[in-house]
Parts: structure tokens; sequence; C-alpha cells
């Protein structure tokens, strides 16, 4: 039952270009709210950022053996996704495997899961989102899957899938919407930017999205104090 | 009922320039031992510090809408304090409020739930401190209010006290005992300097507090071994 | 019952420089993947790295009396171990007794519980490896132990053994086991060095670690799509 | 600066009567989704039903001297509440002050900590809520306050505000407030009962609420399957 | 882009009837160790068992318009699985709801939120497995997906999927390997019962499972003492 | 290194008969407030209520290999002590073993992870106190040890010392000081039911255990109301 899966299809390379800079706040606002992952996976250091397609990993609890045959299949651009098949902290991935996988162009890795060396993945400049640093070792006797669809941190991710990594947190696009995303991405960009000199020359926010009126009709009154009430 | 209060009273401006530079522990133990909002109040980079007065701001959760009406509210020197009626991590501010804010000399913020585009924070050097780091989003559908006492984090918090916040936490000092806490502060603070040299030069606090007599008398036996015992 | 024993057996002072610069993780794995405290355990600033012997404090939940006691215990190169009798996240210390500790060549702490003052703990350069930052004040009122077996973290720590703590947490060697297990983090030491060299070239540790016959052996497919299984 | 406040005002005993068998998810709602604690505050046995006025407990971590000061407060019918001013798993209350309670006609206690002899206080009958179960004693050092205002579990609670708890939780609803929130209590019950009808009777909410236009121009879409987006 | 998914495809009704009794372990073990949800997930009360395929309904944090929607898709022996799109608490259940369900013939509900009314519910015999009780109402203003692929505590959830609960926890069976998985579940029912007679007559699992050689393989020794190692 | 002591030094059946009704929080108390395992130790049903010695048995995470060793270890009155080497939630530990324990007389279960089939260990009336309820499975890959000193919840424990658990938690007590703790056990039930007579009879704990002079010694104030402070 075990399986590699080769052949995954990626989003393609101009559109993980047009997310370079793009941030995970404004992608996951972008796409309706979703994609995002939980609030626990966090980066070893800040600030971090990264864009580029899922391969996938699912690991057995405590069995980093399956990340081996992971590295094969990644190419540059490339950004690993671990998930243990049940919660686990322990520490599946350090200094040897970062060394391996930059030495393919991987961009980073998410894991559900501890991390450990981190002192010298931050020298190495190899970011990484986990949900705790911990030196915990594993074994290599279970075998997984990798370039299956995975749930990692509450999200399902597709090998190919689009991820985006910050120092907000991780969010995951689907490689079939990327492109359209992207545009709605541009347009919140572009608005955000336009906003941010009206709050900057000090605009309020009632007023540049006319809230005034609703905030009336839905109730809520201005008193001098509470005594008033 | 929901209300935005508009005139509440700050503690006084001379008051809160002489908390520049004090510390939460120092606060914290100068007050008594209270005041202390939960630990997991941490801020999104460190060094930072602040005090200044209360702005309040309750929240429904998962909707930041509030927190717009909150912002007309703010003076400059203020520090705006966002609790949600149950708990909740969403991420309800980002930069572009962040931006509003510091347009208007708001020191910081104090949110007992999440908060996005840190990155972004970082560099503006707009300190928040708050329970944990996440995008998602909000919505602006429910009302809440505006200056009134809100419980955050454990502590409840009126309008106008006063709030310190560094990198060990945030602790809250009422605004009529402001004054008064102050003084046992620089007591303190002239203490523990003083304190501070002797231990530096190398005296135990076991002599400096004088606490040898009291330890053997509630029984505390020294041995060589634990085979003596 | 409470005691202070004073004539403590400390891992040797060549045993200790030998592990000067070694890694958690690898000392972790070096002695078969036991004595690694909770992931909980971080440090308050990265990077930081000790080893040195341990110097034990059990306190009562919210009681920092007998940190003082234990401080007058150690020595140059000591490190200093405290663990409440209950789970506590109150602050025990700060930079009064970091001063203390410092000027008694003490390289750092480890606490199972909160620590404070950790801006100008910073500065001074003095490492602590904490489950929590809190401001939260002790009282003194209660006596505990020193020097006698204690456990910190989900670990057993007696005096005198061995403390390695870095950016991926904290680990404890048996004082009589510290030497041999030296000799094997040497050899991993060497073992990692030169894989290291083999991954950055690019080769992968499928084959390094000639694990393609054992993965087949266990049912591993490579597929080219999941719909070919 | 300790204080026990002898003489508080209590919510009415005609009103607390109106409230026996309320239920808290209808209060929390009837009051407008305020009031509730946090969800961790759960009875030691279920089902478990009380409704009465707070005397409230400020309590200092780890120290339960104050306990016998507020037992002398309490009246029959009431409802102690138990606040220490920092987060505490210890174990305040047990069988001995629970039997002290119940000769005074409390009803029961709620306690952002823990409690112990939980199976001799279920034998007795005798309902608590509590954070957690946990023998870990106390000591009888530091004064607290009894009859302030308390923040337990996230929510303000007043000396003389009503208490109700069951076995989804606990809700304060203050004392000036709990007649007319009774009356909207009422109302929701009326309603709830002629709707439950309904439901039993197979009506869906869909119906009862008129939902389906407001669904229909939020733009929810019915699909016969995925294939069809 | 919410939907609602009409015609859903049921694992049938006869593989269902062959999983009544089934226990969550076994069936967990027998389909590989996987399809487990996250150990959070606890019933509201004990016992509790049911089997049934699943309505999936995704909704947003604190908003439980849509289990309206998701009621009507329901049918004679379906299980509801809701699912918010990041981690909530709020109470989006409770015995209005389970009577809907009641009425048409649903066995009980599987929510990675909170729940409320547990008295009741627990009266009705409708169980109820969540994340936490917590009587937290909820709005009614944000659309979410009926009968869509769902993650529910950390398991990706199809709408027609296998859902088995009992007192361990809950379990998913793809629709499309239920049927195998059935035949591997009576297989491990049949080896346990012959199991449990040799266990209850005394003999070991070392014996029964022949595990004494493959132990002194890997290398256990046995001892009398600890002083003989 | 992995090793299976055969020969251990149980606390005497005298001592461990005298214990047979003795409370976790009273055992806790009398031998000065240690032992007590931390406060998620919680049984699968209540009441329960054990006391026997310990076998140990240490784990890898997520392998319950060497139960069935340690199984083989036990004799009648006996209490197994199952601790991982780290944090895990798996399941080890179901109805098969439990049917295998209480063929031997084994009392019941200690495991500071998690444990399956609880309906049926219910019903088989075989008490479990574990971190959680979890259906995940174990593998059988890698060795531990039986009968060496583990750390269990927090606390060490060493094979042969007493386990008392009850409704409320699980305290340990060492071997060699079970006797003379058993009196002080008694001394307090003795004293705790003359004190419980009093309490039922209406006197207050301030008047039996003369606390108002050392209050008002360390200056609690009574007041009316506050306004009077």
């Amino acid at each position: 039952m075990p399986v590699c899966v080769t052949d995954i299809e990626r989003v393609s390379a101009a559109v993980v270009e047009s997310y370079q800079g793009a941030e995970v706040a404004t992608v996951h606002e972008a796409q309706g709210r979703k994609g995002l992952l939980a609030s626990y996976m966090t980066p070893i250091y800040r600030p971090a950022k990264i864009a580029g397609p899922a391969v996938t990993c699912e690991v057995a609890p405590g069995d980093n053996w399956m990340l081996h045959v992971a590295v094969e299949q990644c190419r540059p651009g490339d950004v690993l996704v671990v998930a243990p098949t049940s919660p686990c902290e322990d520490g599946y991935f350090g200094d040897l495997l970062a060394t391996s996988l930059k030495a393919r162009g991987v961009l980073g890795l998410i894991i559900d899961a501890g991390v450990r060396d981190t002192a010298t993945l931050t020298e190495m400049n190899f970011p990484v989102w986990s949900k705790v640093v911990f030196a915990q070792g594993c074994v290599k006797e279970t075998l997984g899957n990798v370039n299956v669809p995975v749930v990692c941190a509450g999200q399902l991710i597709n090998p190919g899938d689009l991820i985006v990594a910050d120092d907000d947190g991780v969010v995951v696009v689907r490689r079939t919407e990327a492109e359209a995303v992207r545009a709605k991405v541009q347009a919140r960009e572009d608005n955000e930017a336009a906003k941010r000199e009206r709050f900057a020359a000090g605009e309020l926010g009632l007023d540049i999205y006319k809230m005034r009126e609703r905030l009336a009709e839905k109730g809520l009154r201005y008193v001098k104090t509470l005594d008033e009430i």
C-alpha cells in the first residue's frame, strides 16, 4: 500500500514566480479565507518567506524514513510538506536533510511535527515552519507515502499545490486555483497600498470604508460616559 | 446596547511619563503582585516596551469591526486594548490598522487574540502583544463596545487605566492608583540597584536578606551527602 | 526533612570541557535517545549554548526561597537546574539572581517554570531555558531541597549530572556515563561531517544509507500517478 | 490592603428562585451572549445544576487560607466563587470545606483552579465546577480578598451577582440585570418549546426560520454534484 | 462559491449494517492505522457507539447557519460531520438541532468545535463527539458548504464516507474501501476473540506471539537486579 | 542496554493492605505534599481506587512491545506503570493486555500516554489512569526497559514503590517510606474525621483552626462595603 508518486503536476513556474513576495494574510483573504494551516505552525527564524509547489510526505509518528524517499522527488523551487498520521512532536528533520534539500534547490520545509538543529538551519538560511522545536530523534522502520494528498496542520494539501509561507504562518492554494487567486491577491495588494496611504495621512477606516451609517443602523450608540446609558 | 464611550478619564500625562522605562515585573511587584495579564501575551518582536493609558475595545469572536470605532477614540500616547467576548485566535489586526494607529500616535496594541502582518509590523516598529500570530481573517458583522471595562487575558482593564508592557508581558495599573504605585516602583528600583551591586560583588542573597536564621528555624538541614539523613 | 547537600560529585572538568560545542540533538542520539527535557523548555534568546554540571534545586510552587540556598552551592562552570514540585508558571528568577549567579561563574539556568526580566537577562548574556516567560512574582515561605535528584520537564536530573543546552532544548547526561557518551558524540559528529559533504554534493540519503532495497522489501511502490494503484 | 467585605447586596431571593431550572446556554443567549466562563470550567459530576448569588474569594496561587474567611460570609443559597490571582491548578478545596459550606446551605463551588476529594464530593452531592481535578495541596500563608470583584475564568464577577451553572458550564448575570434577563430567558424558553415541537414533527429550521431566501441572496448554490460547479 | 451538494454517494446500507458493533480501535487497525480523528474528539456521554455515512458541513468560525442547510440533506442512518474553517470552541449545536436531526433518523453528530445543551442531549440519547462542551452561542451571517470534502479534527472526510464512533473516539473509512476493510475487521475480531481466551487462561503475549526469540535478538537482557549490569 | 529486571523488592503486603481505602489527597499531604503525578492523569471511569506496588515499564514513543515483557513480571496485587521516553498520546493498551493483566491479578494500569478499548475496560472493571483516551495503534519494533526507575507524569517511580490511585489522580510513595507515611495518613484521617463532625455541626474553620488572630496580624480588614477603604 505505501506508495511514492513520481509524476505530479506542479503549479506552473510562471504562477509560482508571480507569488514571490505575496503575503500569507493577503493570499488567505484573496481566496476567500481558506487554506490557512493551524496557528502553531511557526517559522524557526524570522523574517522568512517562501512560495513554491508542494511535495508531500506522509509519515508514521516518530519515523522519518520516508523523508529520504521524498527528497528524491524534490526539484528546485519545491517546498517539502511533511505530515504525520497522528499527532507527534518528534524532531523528524535536521541539518543533514536540510543540506540534502538545499543541494536540490528546495526552498524550505513545512512540518506538522518537530524540527531540530535549528541553530545550524538558521545559519544555513534554510527556513522551516514547524509545530515545535524538539531534538527527539526518530526511527526508520515504518513506510509512509510520498506525493499523496495529506492533511497537514488542519488543511488538505495535494502534491503540486502552491504553498506560501511567511512570518504569519502557512497557507495552501490549490494548484488549479492559483492563477485566479493571484489576480485577486494583486487586486487586494493594490487596494491595500492605496488604503495605506490614506491611513498614513490620518484618515479613519470609519470614513474610508463608510462604516458610520451601518454602525448606527446596527445600533451603535456614542455616549460621553457610561452613566448616560 | 453596543456603545462607544467618548469621554474617558485617562491616567495623567505626568504619571504616564514617569512610567517610561519602568519594567513590568517591577510594576507588578510594586502594586502587590496584581494586574498581570496571562503568560501567553507575548510581544511579536523583542525588545519592546511601552507605557500609556488604555483605550479598550470589546469584540465578538472573529469580528474586528469595532476596531475601526476604537481607532477614532485613540489619542497620541494611548495603548489600544482588545478583548474578544469568548476565546479566539483570529487575526483581528494587521498593517493597515497599525498604520492608522501610528498616524494617531498610538504606542502599541494589546490583544487577547491573533495578529497578522507581523513582518510589516516589525518593520514599522509598531509593537503588539498578542495571544498568537495567526493570519485568519475576520468579518465585520457584529457590534461590540469601546471604552467599557473589559477582561483581557484574565485581568480587568478599565478605559484610562495604565498599561505597561515589555518583553516579559503586560501589566495593568488602575488609573487612580498609578501615581502611588509609581512611588513604590521607584523605591523598588532604587533598592534593586543597590542590591545588584552587592550581588555583582559576590555577596549572597542568604546574607543580603539575612535568610540563614529563618531557614534554620524552618528546619533546613545542611548535609554533606544524602547518606547523612 | 528539607535538605541542602553540600558535597556533590560533579562530572569532571575535563569531560565538561570536551562537551563544549556539542549539540543537544547529537548528545541525545549518542546516548540512545534518552535524557531529553520536554519540548516546552526553550531559551529566552537564540543562539545560546552551554554545557556544565547540574546543581539542582527543588522548590514549592510559587516559592523561590530555595534559589538563594542553591546559589551558594554553585561553582564556576555549573548550571543551575530548578524544578517545582507541582506544575507552575510563576517567574522564579530575574536579573538580581542572574547577577548573583554570574558573579559565581554559573553558565546558565534550566527552570521548569517561569522567568522574568528577560530583556535584562538578554543584555547580560545570561541564558535561561524555561517553560515560559512570566513576570508573576514568588513568595519566600516554604522550604525545598538543594542537590537532591529532581524531575525537571520530564527527566530525572541528579546533582553533578551533565547538562547540555542549546537552541533545540536541553538534555541531561548521567555523570557516570558522560565520558563514554562523549566518545559516541564524537563518532556521530565525524560521521555527520562526512555525510554532510556528500549531501551537499547532491548525493541522496537513499544511496548514502543504502535504503532502496529495504524500502522495496517493506513494500514501497513507485508509481507515476495514483491512478496506477 | 487585604479585605473581607461583609455587607454585600445579593440578587434578590425572588429573582434567584425564578432562575431555578434555567439553563446556562439559554441565560447566556438571553443576555446577549455575554457572561460565559471559559470552557475549561466543568462540573466534577453530571448532571449538576445550581443558581444563586456569588460570594467571591480572591486567593494567591497555591494558598487556600482565604477560603475559610469566605465560608463565614456565605448564607444559605449562595454560590462560592474562587479565583486565584495567577493561573493555578492546585487543589484548593476538598471534602472538609464542602462539609462546612453544606452546613451553611451553600449550593456549590465555582473555582478557577483545582479541586480534590471528588469521590467524596460526589457522594455528598456537593457540585463543583473547576478548571481541573488535582490533589495538590495548598499552604496558608498569604492573604487575599473576600467579596471584591474578581476575574474568574475570563469573566468579571461581582459579589452578589447571579451565578447559573449546569452541565454546559457557568454563566454570570449582573445583579442589577438579573430580573430583566429572566424575562428574556422565559421568552426564549417559550419560543424554544414551541420550536422543539415543530422540529420533532419533522419541520426544518430552513422553513421554521424562513432561511431559504436569505441563503439564496447570500449566494448559496444547490448542486447535484461538485462536477456541476 | 458556497455550495450544498444534494446527490452524494453513500457507503451502502449493507456495508453500514455490517459495521454495527465494530469498535473504533479495531477499524483503525484493520485499515492500516489511518483515519483516526484527533484525541480531543470525545463523546458527551459514555457508552456511545454509532456507525453510518457522513453528511459533511463546513462552517465559518462562530457561525452555525449552515447546519440548518445540512440537516435537510440528512437521511435516516446518517452521521452529521461539522468542521469549522479555523479552530473554534463555540457551541454550534444544541437540543433544537438535535431534535431536528433525530426526527430525520440521524444517528449522531461529529463536530470539531463546541456543543451545548448536553444534559438534554444525554436525556434524548443523541450522541455527540466534540472538541469541547461550551455554551457560547453562534451567529448566522456567513455561508459555508454542505457535502464537500472537509478536514475534521485532522482527518479528511468525504461525504458518504463511513464514520464509526465509540467511547474511544472517531474513525473515518473511505466509502470505496469500507467493504474490504470490514473483512479485515472481522478477521481481527475473530483473532482477538481467540487470543482473549488464551490471555484469560493465563497465557502470556510473549508466548502467544512468540516474542521471546526476537526480543533476545534485539538485545533484551534479563537480570535479577540493576547491579548486574 | 535494554533490560528487564526480575527480582524487585516490593513494598510489603502488610503495608499495601494498610493502604486499601486511603485517599490520594490524604497520602500526598501525609508525605509532605510530594509524589503526585500530573493532573492530566485521570481514570477512564469513576469511581476507581487501587493501591499496590509498581511494576515499571519504560517504552519508546508509539511502541508497546515492552508491555508484553512487563506483564510477565507482574504478580497479584501489582500496579503496572508505563512511561514513554518522550511525550506520546498513542493507545498502548487495550482489552487484550487488560485480560492478560487481570488473569495475573494485577489491580490496574497507570500510563503516561493513551489507552483504548475503554468501553470494554469499563465493563471488565479494570481501572486505568491515563493521559488521554486514544485508539491510535502502536508498533512493536523498539526495546525499552522493565523494572527500572521511570519518570511518569512528572514523578520518579521506582519498581516496588507504592502506587495509590483514585478519582483525584495518582500518587507514588517510596517503598522505604510507605510504612512511616501510613502512620501519618492514619493520623490525618483521624483528625479529619473529628474535624468533619465539627464542620458538619456548623463550626467554622476560622474557629476550629484558630485563624482569626493570625489573619488580623497579617493585616486582614473586615469592612461593610468597599467604600470604607
